[in-house]
């Protein structure tokens, strides 16, 4: 994952343009995928699509000729969707299209004006307070002009038309956690779902945040309220930090319950953050009427850790062990979920565990301790329960259930009953 | 309301009597009241209107014709309800009708007997000490007789004939926040209430505690139960003290609801008394087949306070500051009651905030948090939720959210659906 | 109670055979029993009743001829259902058989092996060391052989049909507080019950834990499900440890209701162990389809106190003064069961306690905190709660409710609405 990160990772993404087409190329190596262009001034609920943007170069030059900025050095110095410019300016009339942060001298903020025409330049304010009086020369060559918004789809088809819905972005430029971790992370999960038959149908969208899931769901939407059962939307899932969710509206979606099942177990230190505190897609997945059965899952959230949209948000930050542990708890939900099945015990009172080789036959202090987890679950199948509310109850993951519930089944003492 | 209370403090006030009759006529020179009278022996569901108490005089002399207790100096040196007496007795025959507090030896208590005939006289405990063996003559030129009970009512029609209930008390002596406090406030927010037409009718009464609410209830049960969407007993509402409130019988009314939201957002220090810790007019609001959506609300509680019913509960206690708090905690909950409304969002997924001059065009680490609140209102405005719902889920006063409320449907993005 | 464990601590009981009939024939000096004899091999749920199994003699001796283990010194030297054995071994050969338990050298564990044929001795581990080793001589005269198994059942009729449901359990030698404690307090309990007429009729079992209750409820199971509004399984409530219960499957029976309020008000510090912590026959009433109103009742619980299931387990452990805590905890839960009844105050608002003797006349700082219980009664007497609910609510015990209710009836303020 890392290393697919690496390659994607100079590319200059934006909302729209041939950032994101070369994205999907990348990610169309490891997945199949539709890739969908929507046109520019395409109605999509209360927005429109916007017109493409590309970009090609972009400098500050001072009298010298030298260049102070170069969109070549790193794609964050353009603000997003700047328009053309190249024109010879005082620094004093440079200065309102300046932007760095004080409080962080060495990095180079990420700043974008999609719904305005601007042009602007980031940069580190270390680099800011460089720059000498004088006439500067600004260039930026960029075209904002009538094109398409692009995504790619990937459907995986299952047994069951009930489908689980995966949702990353590729909008950012050159950022790591809070970008290039979603699509990694998602693209191997893709990888191993497609290594066996699956239950469910997954449905797998890489789109440009915000914009990007108005369009998906305006042309999806009642497909998707009909069917899908879960969702997650995967965001800042490769650095080392721990574990978080952002809830649904209300908290109470399946996806809520199924990540709440397995980070409380895997890493009991997650934090819960509430839909207060949603900002990636979610947003809208979550929104009134939509209302899909979704949580967004991250490690460090976004907005919650200091190199969030700065250049610092680099290929050091996410790491090799960062993204195995995103992709662990997303393929852990998706394990437990495609499990999870609810069961009734045949027989009346407890089972005589001990003539079926489930029991030790002497009674010592302390034994028992041993089937402790497989009487649990037998106590609480009693048709009320799936396997995450047991999970819940008794505290033992549905990964370590399903192989028990195996053995009671094949020892007729469990019925499904869903 | 301050001034309005050093007029009606001297005013010798019992449950029934002129007293009461006097104090109305001043709340008269600010509100349009209905005064009642009562009869005495009426019955009021499992009580009798007493008979009616007046006093002019009294005092207990020393055999020099000292006057050591004196009515004339302050009310609550009489027993409230004692009957007359003119007799000279020795100390000893006197004490079993003296009442002071060891532990509060500079204040006079507040002592009634409403429903045996008794008389009696209250002091200090200082003065008390200083009484030597001898002969005194006590007087007390008081009446009991038959008579009325008094108590007023203000109906404030609006819009609605759905009606929010404020009861407060006029039976206490000279005592300013167990007493006047209460009419002060409720004076004052009627005052307001009819400065501008208003959704609801108000039903304001200021009435006798006790055998006055179940006067009132029983002669206006059937139009309360029906009529009464919120209701609010004011007592103990002009100290500086934290803000409390009593809540009622489950905690589930609506009044519950109001002024949880607004006291958690103004003071989140405030108190909330179960209605265990009763002990004012909510007793009989929240008494079972009553069951009026009302809570007391209190800056210091009753009982709670070290002046609580001795002399020392007066016009130092009681300030302009003090009354204004409470005065402002009542008004918020009756414009938050007025204001809430259930909404629905229009548009799916999240509206374009932008392009309707709501959000701002640049988007820079840090921007968006002055219009989370306006996203907050527009994610839980899904129909489930009134106002005050939204207001206790996102943090932000009800009166906070009316503004944006109006921008919103100005902008045609809510629609009311109650 | 302590004299009658005196009498039945020597006795060698196990989950069939003489030592269950000798036991049940003490109980029966006291109470009515029913005694069941249920044949091997008979088929119960699951599980099949096992041969009966009774000793005489076994021990060990050197090869000087002295007996190293004497089961005449205690019958915990017997691993329980030993089959017969007489044989001359090694000490590496003996080994195996032999059971200790080195962080508790004093302590004679209990074992048994019930469902797989074994031999075995339990001794203290300081004994265990002292074998030198040599040749010795085993001998276990014991049967295992067809027989029955055996309960008792005492039913006390009631006024209702509907019963109360207690078992403990009689299938353990010589320990105390996990068997003896169980037995002396339900038939105190049973003795009580008979002592008066009472609402609910009693079922009252003595039976073997685990294969009895799933023997009982294999034979009964309709009549339980049917009648049973309230059980308990008595068990280690004798020692002077704190009180403890194992909670229903979810926690929300009757009996779970019960026992709350009754510990929460006497003992605040009791602990509730969940179903999880769950170990006697609470498994077998609680199993799903089962599913009785039944929670276990303890002092020290079952597997948490060092002494569990060893020697230590004595009559030293259990004393008259536990056996009274808990046998007091059982009769209050019992006569608040009896006297649970849901009454509506009859007048509206507080009615007048004054002139029916149940109010002080004099109102001073302090007064009505006497009547405080009274009024907070009435106040939750509105239909929807009976005697448990508002105890729970309002922190008074039921037996301190139980004469105002009465008083409050005769003076026709109250209504049964049940």
């Amino acid at each position: 994952m890392h290393a697919f990160m690496a390659r994607a990772f100079p590319i200059c993404r934006s909302i729209t343009g041939d950032g994101v087409r070369q994205t999907l190329d990348l990610i169309g190596e490891h997945l199949p995928l539709t890739i969908h262009e929507v046109p520019t001034g395409t109605r999509v609920f209360d927005w429109e699509v916007p017109r493409e943007w590309n970009i090609r170069d972009a400098w500050i030059a001072d009298a010298e000729g030298n260049r102070v900025v170069d969109f070549a050095d790193n794609n964050l110095h353009v603000m997003g969707y700047s328009v053309p410019v190249d024109a010879t300016l005082s620094l004093e009339e440079l200065e309102p299209h300046l932007y760095s942060l004080p409080d962080k001298p060495d990095a180079i903020p990420y700043v974008t004006s999609y719904y305005k025409e601007r042009w602007g330049f980031c940069l580190t304010h270390a680099s800011r307070e460089k720059l000498a009086p004088g006439q500067y020369h600004v260039h930026i060559d960029s075209t904002l002009a009538d094109g398409s918004l692009t995504y790619a789809e990937c459907i995986l088809p299952g047994e069951s038309e009930e489908e689980v819905f995966l949702s990353t972005y590729v909008c950012h430029p050159s950022m790591a956690n809070n970008e290039l971790s979603g699509p990694a992370v998602t693209t191997w999960i893709g990888k191993w779902l497609q290594s066996a038959p699956r239950r469910y149908t997954y449905r797998i969208v890489f789109i440009p945040e915000t914009i990007g899931s108005i369009t998906y769901l305006s042309r999806n939407l009642d497909a998707l309220k009909a069917r899908v059962k879960l969702g997650f939307n995967l965001t800042c899932i490769g650095d080392e930090g721990g574990y978080s969710y952002v809830a649904s509206r209300y908290g109470n979606t399946t996806a809520d319950r199924v990540i709440h099942n397995v980070l409380s177990l895997k890493h009991p230190g997650h934090v819960r953050y509430s839909f207060l505190e949603r900002g990636s897609d979610e947003r809208q997945y979550g929104a009134p009427g939509v209302d899909l059965p979704l949580v967004s899952v991250c490690r460090s959230k976004f907005g919650k850790y200091p190199e969030y949209h700065t250049s610092l948000d680099n290929l050091d930050l996410v790491t090799p062990a960062g993204l195995a542990g995103g992709y662990e708890v997303i393929r852990d939900c998706l394990e437990a979920f495609e499990a999870n099945h609810t069961y009734r015990v045949i027989c009346l009172g407890e089972p005589q565990l001990g003539r079926r080789g489930l029991y030790p036959t002497v009674s010592t202090p302390g034994s028992g301790r041993s089937v402790r987890t497989l009487t649990n679950l037998v106590a609480y199948c009693d048709g009320d329960n799936d396997l995450i509310a047991i999970s819940d109850l008794i505290g033992t993951p549905v990964r370590e259930l399903v192989p028990l519930v195996e053995k009671l089944e094949a020892a007729e003492l469990l019925r499904r009953v869903d």
